[in-house]
């Protein structure tokens, strides 16, 4: 058997404990799958005096990631630490620049300087390993990097925050509201005190940025990307999904098109029948478009200790299979000499279709004003449905509910700007965008 | 760069004409991503003079594959003739008796002699790759022998053929018998001229016995598994089904047990609600579930050209980016020496729900009768549903649908047998297992 792989940790808040206790509990049969052992020779946390339920005792404790990275025995260097800048960043440079291959589950580090750090590590010849870092436990990365070599595609998104599908998922099913579920997500631990990182989208946009990389092999390019969050979602929007035949999910959208590509995150109409459609709760999806496979769809547990750490697991268990200076796996697919430059297209560009729900006084010619103002800008509507609470006119204000065939973000926002200057809406228009899958 | 990958492929049926066809393509692409250039130096097929639509001039052709497998310049021998026996088992065990890798789509050929042939590979030191053979384009192989390593997996299962699925979705969607939706299978090309093999569920078995020992690490067992195929089927099953919040889906089931391993293949009955249900057509999808990881869902592209030589050409880039002899991946995710002896757990051990379609005369007392015989067998009730046609009696035969809690298959078959033997029974009882995914 070959010689032992000795990985350092830097970081033991859950993933970390869960990550040492397996490697400790199944140290034999990892052995026998790996065909050698994998012992954690060095560890660094915040504080050395809590109690993790793990032994810790055969390890050397670094007071800090940097000197782990810098100066440890080891092959690997597993980064648990999380954020986007230091001590992460260092720690991460000094492993690589000493050829040091690095695992790591950290999404805000690699969409600021993934591009940076994958030149670092070829140029010294190590791996970048981060299945981690997006989706939790679904192999999406492997499989973009690894199962889809030589494919082209086309279009990459999902559901990546469990946290905003836990709240969708729950207004839908018991009819509360954006803000009581919310307090559910909080008091059971899938939601944070503040939450505004995970609700607004950018979690999920550091996520698709890395996605996006990889798919297109294009450079990272995180701020690039439309942000709308989910807080403007109401139960009634969730209704009158339903009723249309969808279901709203928070989806990242990375999509090629003849003008550049799409980055989008954003709350999206999904068809009812769909298989994404169905995954619910804090469970996340990811769909791969490409020309040669086809769709894939790969749905599994996006966060939690355990399932973060399996993907880490695998991870370093790839490395522990290969033997040092044996591979060539760019980190982001093609070496980073190869990488394209992003090429940002529009939102005002996008093409789909639309649901539009318009409040609107109960006059008479509201209706016809609509569907001018819609014709004008060349957008045709696949269904019109007013809700309509009282059986006679009454004056209270309608519920007009519009979806429309596929066009445009721009056709659609000056339908909305020329419908809102007729001074019959109440309270704003709420616009969702519709995703269709290729197949069913 | 390092030296060009040289690969000889035998068989150039539509796979393998797909896959000269996207090698040359993609040359330039491929390289880049690989590290490498991938070269096609040598192909075999029947016929040397069919017009593929693919230049072969800068190969050397061979007459017959073992010739190629012996002889022929290359590092990457690619198996695309399917069948279990010759000429592919001495062409792949001359490749890997000389230290060629082998990349092959064959799930008959690795059900018969998988074990072998691993074994082969390892003394060799050469790699055996078949993500092709399983759920085509799904990376199912690679998401158990790399993912999820280090997982203690209790239960794998999926829709793994294609023309079963179709089949089942039609008759659901368009209200037609299996014979009609069989016909319009096979004039589409999705079911053979002779059937048998797909919708008896044997070709599922094979793809089943080899994720089973993957995911368990034991031998292949491919003639020890449970198998009911979905000729049996109606569409009142189908419609009862959905009444009750199920759908029909032909699934290959590995799970652990206490009393050892299952290995079922049998239509089956899954939650409307639950993903897999969602799962339409010629579609695949396979589920994975681990104790680190949890539920890991794949949906995708189950078979045709493209999607097969996607998974074929995925195995090849990996064998491009390791350096040759400096990787250590096990076939079946161990070595052949620590596989365990396949323990097979009977079916009338399995325990789970069943849906149990009677029709019976229409006489006082059957009611009470059938659910007296439930009783004696300990199996409690969660549904009893009965169509009558008639809203009063009339003594022609009425259909009683009975769905149980949890419980064996030997209860199940000893309360039928009762039922059967009371003399009320109108021709054959309809037993359907229950199979629920772990989340949602």
């Amino acid at each position: 058997m070959a010689d032992a792989l000795k990985i350092g940790i830097a970081g033991l808040g859950t993933v970390g404990a869960s990550l040492v206790r397996i490697l400790q509990e199944r140290h034999e049969a990892l052995a026998t799958t790996c065909g050698r052992a994998i012992e954690i020779t060095a560890v660094t946390a915040r504080d050395r005096n809590r109690d993790r339920g793990v032994d810790l005792s055969a390890m050397t404790w670094h007071d800090d990631a940097l000197s782990l990275a810098e100066t440890a025995d080891i092959d690997v260097f597993v980064e648990l630490m999380g954020g986007a800048g230091e001590p992460a960043l260092s720690a991460v440079k000094a492993a690589l620049s000493r050829g040091v291959h690095v695992v790591t589950a950290n999404k805000a580090l690699l969409a600021a300087h993934g591009i940076a750090l994958a030149g670092l590590a070829e140029e010294h010849g190590a791996l970048l390993n981060y299945e981690a870092a997006v989706a939790g436990g679904i192999p999406v990365i492997k499989a973009l990097r690894e199962s889809l070599t030589g494919n082209t595609i086309s279009r990459v998104y999902g559901i990546m925050n469990g946290t905003c599908n836990y709240i969708l998922t729950k207004m839908e099913k018991e009819g509360l509201s954006f803000e009581a579920c919310l307090k559910e997500a909080q008091r059971l631990g899938y939601a944070e005190a503040d939450p505004a990182f995970d609700i607004e989208g950018n979690d999920t946009a550091h996520k698709l940025s890395i996605l996006t990389s990889l798919a297109f092999g294009t450079a990272i390019a995180a701020d690039d990307i439309y942000l709308e969050g989910i807080t403007n979602i109401s139960i009634d929007d969730i209704h009158a999904a339903a009723d249309l035949g969808y279901r709203i999910k928070l989806l990242g959208v990375a999509q090629r098109t003849d003008s550049g590509i799409e980055q989008r995150v954003h709350p999206t109409m999904v068809p009812l029948e769909s298989v994404i459609a169905q995954v619910d709760g804090v469970t996340n999806a990811v769909a791969i478009e490409s020309d040669i496979l086809g769709e894939l769809l790969m749905v599994g547990p996006g966060a939690g200790g355990n399932a973060t750490a399996s993907a880490v697991l695998g991870d370093i268990a790839d490395i522990a299979k290969s033997r040092p200076g044996a591979q060539h796996v760019p980190a982001f697919g093609r070496p980073v000499t190869a990488l394209l430059p992003y090429k940002q297209a529009q939102i005002q560009s996008h093409e789909g279709g639309y649901f539009i729900r318009l409040k609107v006084l109960d006059k008479t010619g509201v209706f016809a004003s609509i569907a001018t103002r819609m014709a004008e800008n060349r957008i045709s509507l696949e269904s019109i449905v007013q809700h309509s609470k009282h059986p006679v006119e009454t004056g209270e204000p309608q519920t007009i509910i519009l979806v429309t065939h596929a066009t445009t973000e721009e056709s659609v926002r000056k339908a909305v700007a020329a419908i809102k200057s007729e001074g019959y809406l109440v309270g704003d228009p709420q616009v969702i965008r519709i995703e269709r899958p290729k197949t069913a």
